[in-house]
Order: structure tokens, then C-alpha cells, then sequence
């Protein structure tokens, strides 16, 4: 994490003067954080940092991306008592808002992979503002796809660009004007589109919003015209845990879910401080 | 939104180099930001702060904490079509975030309200690190009580802090120690403990992790002595909306929710182009 | 100290390029801050962190708040030569202006408690921009409260919220919106202004610019009405230090002055540096 | 102002979540600031970024460096009301802090230039840290020379530096390694080194800590070597407003002292509001 | 341009205290800037950005990416004279630096495409540390290819990574793990290489150093297998003006060039002022 | 390096995910930078800090501004194989820069001594926006005078000036306005001037863009009048390494040349790996 980055985090939560952990004298301490579900864990890394910042000693008891079940010790920190309270919300923080991600990504992953034993589970770019790459590196760690992470990845042709200018207009000006190093996806609405996508040089095409028997339909048309080879197809739009595995059966190579960071609910962490000599 | 700020989230959804947006050219458009479902709305503020960034025109059409319908046209914005390409990501994501929060608020608020219509209901610290204000504002507009921003704001001596000097010892030397602006709230698990902290200058008590019944005898305690009138109390921990009413008929001042910032769903909206002289 | 902000600091004193430090050969050093005057000494944290930054070890002789008389060796510093020269004026400046700080709030302390053993000496907000932190700590480090650090902390209603919609709806809107958590305070300037606010719900309330003994009336009403306990009272403007006695003698709780952090002189410190292995 | 600096002021005064000034409702209202001691001005263009910033229309009544009586207004503001409130700390600490500077410094500059009118005083590096810009430009604005910036200008051999490896030593290595686009100064503790430095290509020799009366006689030994009008000379160390005349009239060219920014005092100045349609 | 990034770039050039603009007056006046030799004119955009920060009125004269004969004004620029020239020298860097690559590659791509229509230039991360966003825009606007802005972009297998774990498995374990939205790039030395990446999943191959004809057997032998469809071919290493035209002869898709960004000599241009009202 | 420079130049390479790096496993490396050209090497110390930054251990085998023939180790590096690639283009693209500059440097200087043996070699502020730093360094450890670094430094009145308010008064309001710790440089186009800027103040005089032989007429009139011991003499204007000759022949004490950051070719250096124990 840049270390500017860090402050920041640190200094939303210490404010400008904390008295509340002034209360407690220059002592030493050991704590330990416990978890109070399953889940698999992530944030690991980032509570090190956390900790690590206030001069605390940090060992994880767990690699991240692990399956973590309820009551389980995941980190011991030592050093200064009062740093230990400094830090101890923002490590938490980070830990319950990064499993939560991951334990929802291997639940789709598990789910999708079960129809479809070659599927990638994708997340997309709806993501707290400033806190994406920890939202990314969730699902990463959750076994899922960080898919694009901004406007500069791999080029996307979006509803709303079609409507300004046509499919086509955008397929032959991002053939042009981006780099060769990029690839070009198109999300389609229609089977019309997607063939259009397919014969005009798209790399992926997404279907947006479509039950899966019309995905299936599509795959059936590009593999009689001799195009699937040619793209990689994605399924987005309202895929759930509930529907996952029957996108996944229709043969796409991905399905994206904007639940996996909109809908993770928290895992609940604890933090057990005690006094002692360390 | 301080402007380095605003720019650190909108460098996170640009990146280096946005080949995506360049293939529309520079034509004007005017778009509209759809709610897909009821919602109480915030991020309007937020939103058109991102689409002025980028020298847009934006007109919120509702106010902040009003009540939306599904299918409703909350924002209207016009400019250069790459430029509303390049915003509409990240207004989107603020809106849907805070509206998810202040959507639970108000629901808590309504549910607790029904029950002791004085009641306050307010978040905790557990946000996503880095959207601390704009999780907390949502909060506010969704009529909640934002909390302590941070631990320089009032004193809250916590189970930890018990634990590593002694609830007396805290007290005294919180009033000692901590500026005379502040309050000193304080954290029980006992109502021993509710009675050391009232009789030991506490401002506020929080119930913490206690079922219904024994917060409603801790009141009756309080009263039998004399000390109600000289503190505020609040109950936190495990509380959900559906036991929300149950806390507030006790008589506290205030409920608290990890879960409005932790477990808020995402409000989905959208945002449709059209090509237009403007 | 934020490495942003430490690093903020040693670039304005270094400036682009430094031709004056580098005439000196890469060669060690050890040094000695020596204090001119007596004092109560504080910065030598932040001394030391400068120090630290440059990579030399610094260790400081005396704890912060402590006396300090004249002539005393109050740190020593040693590595290489052309980083100590680098981080002296620095280390110097923080050292003169919080000592001097420390050393007035110490005077003024002494001196009101001389008259009422309980009283608080605060500081205000009338600080050097950008320098606040280190200014209200060196008022700690002398015995004296911080007060409000800035807006966020408890309310204050002031002369000029009251001219503007006048001390009764300042006080019902304060308890309506602002956080359960913040203390409200109230600046009044008449005693009429003082029994409405102690009616109506101010936790704190301010005598502003009243002549002791106005205030020592004030306080006879509140205890006639019984209303004292309710309220923690602070005596604030043109206090100094020859009047400070007459206001704590008046049975305030707090007196508070622009003066600890505007009219305190900088204490006289210098840094000797002698050639030498070490 | 950077608009970065500008935000962290600001940022410092209004902490994280301002429920003071929200007690306010949005309305609009104009403000004066009034001086209530003689000054001369400063900080006028700073107090109005600040209110710019905030949206606020402000307007200046003096220029900077003109003496303002006791009671005048000096500076209008109209607009948000709330804005008003929350910029009104941060502006006024600007005012009263470089008022306070530049009065010292025109103090100064008329009482060196009775005795000798060619005469330049000059301020030092001891400054607040993060608020030298602000401190050295009121100087500027009292009729002050601002010296040396920081350790990138001209380069200043002291006594540290003649300490570790010799004047002459210093001197040579200066005018080979630095930039020929500086100056170099030597700071002399005697005559000896006061004439090796004027022989070995010192551009200004400055008398440090000595009485006025070692300064005359320096300066009859460089006119009778026929050195003095190779260099500048400037006298520093325990200059102040009782012995500035004496140091001047020895014939120097330049006076500095640390106090104009250690022990000026704050000008006071007062803002007061009024709702108003505007 | 992001508001911090700007501010560092005029801090760099400004300094602390500009006492050398000082000396003009608060006038009004005009300028123009004019090319001293023939170019590819880019950094237009920034100059203007430069300009508008101090408040100048700025107008190019033309657009960016056209060819600018020596001795033509390319941009106007009016305001506060001193303000011109503060903002003179940053301006012409840019316009220096950028049109001096954007004119070398401009006469790549004309002499690549008279041996070869299709073929792209691009050019590579060897860029001046911090400023790389403006040197890949000048290329970009002299008629290149960007290629990858940061390791972010398209994996790119180099042959340190082949060394450490062997070309096959950094195939697999890059289709495996990285995103399925990035294309695949191999650094090939051998036509055996060449052939493993192509049939392993390589989206791009590049030859690196190796002469034209080899690259052109490579070619042939992709041909001949039927796999030169799979895959975009790029050449690279010791590419000049005078051998792309071979390279590119070999069919090839893109040529990538480290010159563009190390060896593009400045394009000099001069900004010329005048008194006058404007 | 500031943390907050080298983050923002590590993150202009790394951007936001990167993908390539993490093909390799979590095994140890070593690698080699290998000189591919001779070359004046800099950049050493900025290519440790870039490794440092990423927990490598890096060590020199040169010392900056020493020669290194073509072909020759200069620095070795070991540590996570991962981080040696991510770290590489950065560390490379400092030393390729900073020793082009170096190494054209020690060319200029050396060809000018031949000539002048006291000559100084200066670069001008036609710097890469955000790296003049590290160009200046590269020019001051090839044998260079790093001349003005910003418009702070050194007072220089140049065509603009003069041609606004006429060189007299330029030169007057220098001496009045400018601290006296500056020099005050005058570029002049003509004999004429150059004699009014001697006769009125000026420290330095700069001939710009005039051939040799009115250099050295030049410096003949100041001899005749007695001025030349007065001031120091720099010509610079179209001076290149096949005339540098002539210019330092005419006897000025600096020629400077923006050749130096503008045209210099960048060093080429490779980084080779090797998988082992370390």
C-alpha cells in the first residue's frame, strides 16, 4: 500500500487529536483477532499494514484466500497498548469488508464452476470510490476475475456508446485508435449485435441483461458460423447466486456479477486485547 | 469534496490512458441518471461534483433524503458525450453506495420511531476505509445520527480499555486527561458496570451486546437511583430491523447499527445517453 | 507525524538544491541542543523525528513538559554531518515554538490555580495555519486543555450564529442535528443570554469578554436557580496573565486564551556541533 | 496559494464533519472585519482565498503595507451564510498573525532607518514550520528583506560549518562546488574571520552577537584594506527594536533579526456578521 | 490534467519567492509563441492548461498533431505580464519535449508506411520517469501506437521471466491468473520461441533483436502452420529511421521503437512579449 | 527522494493491477545492470532507492559521475524475484536518463577546459517538466554548474523584462525589490547593453546568442573601463559541443547550454536476471 495511501486511511480514523486511546498508559499488549463466522479471509496483508504502521508486530495465522470457520484466531498483534486501540478499527475494518467479498466470490465460483468447470467469475467496476483495489483483490483472492479495473483496461463498448454513434462506427474506431495491446469487448443486447461484434473484430463480446436460453441461442448461431473460436463470451446483468449456474451452462467463458462488491455482506471480526508482558 | 480527493477517485476509474471513451468524438449529449429501485437518495451532491469535474452540466431533480419511487429521473446532465462516458461510473457509484445506506437508515429510523418516537438511531465506525464521510453522510440524510467521526471525537472507553487499566481507572482519567469539550461515553457489558459509570461522571452509556430485558432493568436501576436524567444512553451490538423496535421500547436515547454502513445494499441506477445539441 | 507532512516540512527548508550543506565532506558528528533560557521544553518528539528522517539518532534528555533551565544540554544528536546541518533549523524551530508555547501555558496554569485548584487553562483555535497540532500539544505538554481542535469538535454557538437567528433556535437546532456525542457550548455576553442557555440545554457555557465580576453574578444566579451543576462554565477573552486569578477566582471551570498560542515568545535554543568519530 | 495548501488549511480548522456551523440554515449574509489595534496590514490576499474558496465575494479595504488605524474596517464578505462561519477562524488567523509580522517589521525598518537610511532589515529562518511563505511575505509587505528562503539560496557558511572543517576550507569548497548563480555569506564571530572571509571571495560577511561597537571597528578595517565595497555586511544576533538604531548606524548594510517572526505579537481583529439579502 | 499534478510542475519551476518576475509591474500584455523549426506541434493543450493557471487567456493556432513550419506563431497568450512570465519556460517544455517526439515519430510512421500501409509505430515504458503520460501523447498525436502505458496493461512475458520459470509455464500461469480482458504478449529470441508462444496461447509475439530477415523467415513459418492469424506480430530492438522500412517490409504489425521517447531532440520554440492594453 | 516523489513515480510504472510480475513465483533472484554504451554514470543512488522501495538490496559498483566502460556491471540487485521486475524500468529509465546527461556533460566540460581551464559548463532551466532535479543532478555529476534552479534563485532580467520596462529600470527595481542575498543577472543582446548592466548593478551578465568575436569584444570594453573584475561573464545561445571551443576561448567565466537536458541520447543499459539462492 503507498504509503500515502495508508496515512490516509489511518488519519480518517485518529482524527486530529485522539484522546480516547490517551487514556490508557505506555504499556505493552498482545490481542488477537477472532473470527465470528466462516468465511474465506482476505485483508490480512492490509491489517499487517495497518498494524505494522504503529510500530505493532503482526503475524497472520492464515494465508489469505483460506476457508476460515467461526471462532477461529486469524491474527495476533503485540507492542504498545494504545497503538493497538489506534489501529485496531481500521484492521478490522479492512478485514471484515475484504472476506466478505471473498467469501461471497467463492460461493459464485463454487456455484458457476459446478455447471461449468472452466468458467472465470468476474466482478466489475462497481466498487466503493477510493477503496477498488482492495474490492479487486477480494475477489482475486475469492478465486474470481478483477475484470477491468478502469477506463484504460481493455476497451468496452457500452450500450450508451452504440446509441451515440452505432456498433460498427465503435468497432472500426477502436480498431483504430487503440492501442494493439488492448483488447476490444462489446456489450451486445441482441444476437444481431453479437454477430455484428463477431465478424468486426471484437475480442469478447458480453451478453447484457439476457436470459441464459438466448445466450445459449447465441453461442449455438457463432458456433454454426464458425466465430465462437474467435471470442470470448461473457454473461452480465442480474446474475445472481440463484442463476449463476444455469449463465454458467450455457457455455460462456465468464459471467460478471456486480453483486460481488455491491451485495458482500461484512464477516464480523473481533479484536481481544490483554495485558502482559510480550 | 476537497479537490485532491475528488481527483484520487476519479484517477482510480480513468487510469492511465482511456482508449475506451476516445472512440466517441467530440460531440455533445445529454443524459439521465434512472433509479431502478425505491430508494431514499443521497449522492446527488456527490454526483454532480464528479460531472462538473469534467465541465458538465448537471441538475439534481430531487432533494437529498427524499423519498424515490422506482423508474424516477433523479439527475439530468449535458456536455461533451466523452466526458459524461468518462463520469458516469463513478457518480453512479456514489449514488448507489449512499442511497443503499440512507434507504436502511430510514427504515431503522421508521421501525425504531414506531416504537419511541425519540429515539436516534446512529452508524458506527465500521466503514469502508477512505468513504468514512460519505458513508456517514448518508447516515445523516437518511435521518440517522452519524456517531463518533473518529476516536479524537468523544471519549468511548470500551471493553479493551476495561480490560487493560479497569473502568474507575478509565474514567478518572479520561475527565482528567480529555479536553472538557468532549464527552465520555463508556461501554458495558454488566449493569454493574452501568452503575460504576454513572456514579463516575460517565455523559453517555452504551448497552453493549445486551438482549432487550436487561437493558430495560439497567434503566430501572438508573432511575431508582436518581441517575437517569444525568446520562445518555445507548444500545448497540446484534441490532437488526427486526429487533430494532424492541430496543427502542426500552427507553434508551439511542440505538446503534454496524449495519447501516456494513450491510446496506446497493441502490441500482442507471444512466442513458442520448446524442443532442444542448 | 504524517510522513507527508514531515516531509513538507524539511522541504521547505531545503529548498531545490542545497549548495550550502554539501561544502561539508560526508563525514560524522555528534551535536548538542543546548537551551538559552529556562523554559518548559516540548518538540523534542518532533525534533527527533526530523533527526530521524535524515537517518540520525537522536536522543533527547529531558521528557516533554518538563523545567529546563538555562544552559542545559536538552538533546544530542549524532551521524553524519551534512544531515545534521540539513535538519537544524527545523528541529530548532519546532523546539523554540512549541517550549515557548508550554512554557506561557505553564505560567498562566500555576497562576490560576493558585486561585482555584481545579480550574482548566484552554487554548483556542487562534493558531498558526497548518501548525494547530503542535500548537494545542505544546499547550497539553504545559498543563493546559486543548479545547476544540477544530469545527467538527462540540458545537459552539457564537455571537454571530446568535445574531443570525438568535440563541433559542441556535440551541434547538444544535440538539436536533448535531451528534448525541458532542457537547454543546454557548458564547454569551449577557447574563439574561446565560440563564437561556442553561434552560435550554448548553452543556458548556462561555462568558465572553465579561469583567470578573460579572461573571462571579453569573455564577450566583446558576447556583440560586439551580443550575450550576448542570453546566461547565469557561470565562474567555482578554484574559492574560495578570488577570488570570481574578477569573479562576470566581469559581469558572475553565478559562481559556488566545494569548497561549498568539503572544507566547519563542524560547532560545542552539545546536553545537563538534567533529568526531562515533 | 496551492490549491493543495489552501485545502489542508482549511481542512485543519474544519476537522471531519462540521455539526457547528450546520446549525446555521442557507441563507446569505454579509460580514466586516475590523482591526481593533493600529497595524499595518497583511495577509488581505490570503484572508480572501480563503473566502474564495468557500464561494464568498470578499473585498479588501487597504492594500497590503498600509497602516490601518485601530476600528476600521478592513475587509467585506458576503454570501452563504455557513460559509461565512466556517471561514471566518482560518481567514482571521492569517490576518492577525501577518499584521502582526509586518508591524513589527515596519517597527523595525523606521527605527534602523532614522539612524541610517539606506539600511534593509532582514527577517531569518526561524519560522513557523509550514507557514514560512506567509511569515517571510509579511515581512516583504513591512518593508522587510525576506534573507534567504531556505538552505538552496545563497549559500551561508556558519559557525557549524567553520567548526568542522575550517573558513578557509569552507570558502574555497563553496565557490568551486556551488553554482556560480549564488552568493555566499559567512557568518564571523571575529575580525580574524571577518577579514579572511572578505580576502577569500565571501560576497557578504554578516557580524555575529557583536556588540556595535566591534561591528564599526570591522567595518574601519575593511575600508582601510580597501575590501569594504567587495562585500555586503550584515549585522544579526540579539538585534531588537531598543538597539536596532545602534546596529544601523555602524554602517552595515543590512540588519536581521529572528524576533520579527518569533516575537511578534497577533494583531487582533474581529468579523462580524449581519443577515442581510445581499 | 489533474490540479496537483500541475501545481507540482509550476512549484518545480517558481520556486519559493520569485523575486525575478517581481520587477515588472502589475501591467497588462501580450505574448506569442513561435516555432524555430519545422515541426509536429504537441503540448499545446498543456501550454494552454499552464497558462489558464495563472489566470492568462491563451489560444493555440493550431491543432495539435499538424506540422508546423519553422517560424510560425503557434500560440497566443495575453494578461498580467508578470504572470507571463511565470508561466513562460514550463510552457515551452512542454511544448519542447512533446513536439520533439511527436516530430520523430510522425517521420517513423511516414517511412514504416511507405514499406508497409497497415503497420503500426509504437513506442515502449522507456519514458522520463513522472512525465510519461505526456511523452505517450505526443507519440500518440504524431501518428503512434502507445503500447502498454504500465506492467497493468497486456501482460508482456520478457525474457527475464523466461529465464526464471521457462516460456511455457509463464503461458499457462499468465492465462490462468491474469484477467481474461488483457491480451498476452511474448518477447521472443528464437523462431523456436516463437513458435511455442503461438501455439500456447500468445496473443502478440514480438521479435525482439533479431535482423529482418529472420523475423520474416519467423513469418513464413507462422504461415505455414496456419497460425500468423492467432497472432499480432510486433519487431523491436534496434529500430531506427533508417532500418524500419525493412522491418516493417517483413510484414510485421507493428515496429516499437525505445528511440521515440530517448533520442526525440527538443523542437525549439521562443515566447515573445509585448506592452500593450489588451 | 521524497516517499511521496518515489511513490508517484513507482505508480506511474506498476499502475493499478499489475498482472505480468505476478506470473513469477515468491522466489529469489539476482540480477546485473550491464553498461551497453561508455558512459559518465548517474542515477545510481535514484535506481538503489527504486529497489530499496521494493524491500531489494541493491549495491553500486561505480560511483556516480565516474566513466564505465561499454559492457561493464554497475550495479548489483537481489532479493523477490517479482519485485526485481517490477522495479526494473524505473531504475533503468533513471540511469539511461540521468547518465545521458552526464556523460554529454563531461563531453562539453571537457572540450571547454581545453580551451579555458577555469570555464564553468552550465545547464539552463530547459528541463523535462517534474524531473529537473534529477536532470541538474546529472548535469552536476558530469563536471556541470547547475545554474538557476527556479525563477527564486538568482535574479535573471532577460529579453521579456527588458523589453517591457527598459533595462535601466529592470535593474533598478532588482536592486530594490530582490533580497540582497541574490545576484542579479542581466541577458543582453548588444555591447550597449551589456555596458549599462555593468555600470548599473548587475552581478552577472549573460551574451546571448552572440557569435564569439562580439563576446570577446565585449569582454575587451570591460577591460578598458575597468568593469570586467566587477562581474561574471556567461554566453550561451546556440553553443553545441563544435563551438563550445570558441566560446570558453573568448575568456567568459561560463558558457551554458540547454543542449545539455535537451539533446543528450540516453545510456543504454540492460537488467539480467537469474534465478538462485541468496
Amino acid at each position: 500500500m503507498q504509503r500515502s495511501e495508508l496515512e490516509r486511511f489511518i488519519s480518517e480514523d485518529l482524527g486530529a487529536w485522539d484522546d480516547s486511546s490517551a487514556i490508557i498508559p505506555e504499556i505493552n499488549a498482545k490481542a488477537v483477532i477472532i473470527s465470528k463466522e466462516d468465511c474465506i479471509i482476505s485483508g490480512l496483508a492490509e491489517a499487517c499494514e495497518v498494524f505494522g504502521y504503529f510500530g505493532l508486530v503482526a503475524e497472520p495465522l492464515f494465508d489469505e484466500g483460506e476457508f476460515v470457520p467461526s471462532g477461529c484466531e486469524v491474527l495476533h498483534v503485540r507492542g504498545n497498548a494504545r497503538k493497538i486501540l489506534q489501529s485496531e478499527r481500521l484492521a478490522l475494518n479492512f478485514l471484515a469488508r475484504m472476506s466478505g467479498i471473498s467469501t461471497l466470490t467463492r460461493e459464485c465460483v463454487l456455484c458457476a464452476r459446478a455447471a461449468n468447470s472452466n468458467i472465470r467469475v468476474a466482478c466489475t467496476r462497481k466498487t466503493t470510490p477510493g477503496f477498488r483495489l482492495y474490492e479487486k483483490k477480494a475477489v482475486f483472492l475469492g478465486g474470481g476475475d478483477t475484470h477491468r479495473f478502469n477506463l484504460s483496461d481493455a476497451v468496452l463498448i457500452k450500450d450508451n456508446h452504440i446509441k451515440l454513434i452505432g456498433l460498427k462506427e465503435c468497432l472500426s474506431t477502436a480498431r483504430l485508435q487503440a492501442s494493439f495491446t488492448k483488447k476490444i469487448e462489446v456489450e451486445v443486447e441482441s444476437l444481431e449485435d453479437m454477430l455484428v461484434a463477431a465478424e468486426n473484430g471484437a475480442d469478447i463480446i458480453m451478453f447484457d441483461n439476457m436470459p441464459p436460453e438466448h445466450v445459449a441461442m447465441g453461442i449455438e448461431q457463432l458456433l454454426q458460423r464458425g466465430l465462437r473460436s474467435r471470442v470470448l463470451l461473457e454473461a452480465s446483468g442480474g446474475i445472481t447466486l440463484s442463476n449463476i449456474g444455469d449463465y454458467a451452462a450455457t457455455g460462456v467463458d465468464v459471467v460478471s456479477l456486480g453483486a460481488l462488491t455491491r451485495n458482500a455482506r461484512w464477516i464480523d471480526f473481533s479484536l481481544e486485547i490483554e495485558k502482559g508482558t510480550i
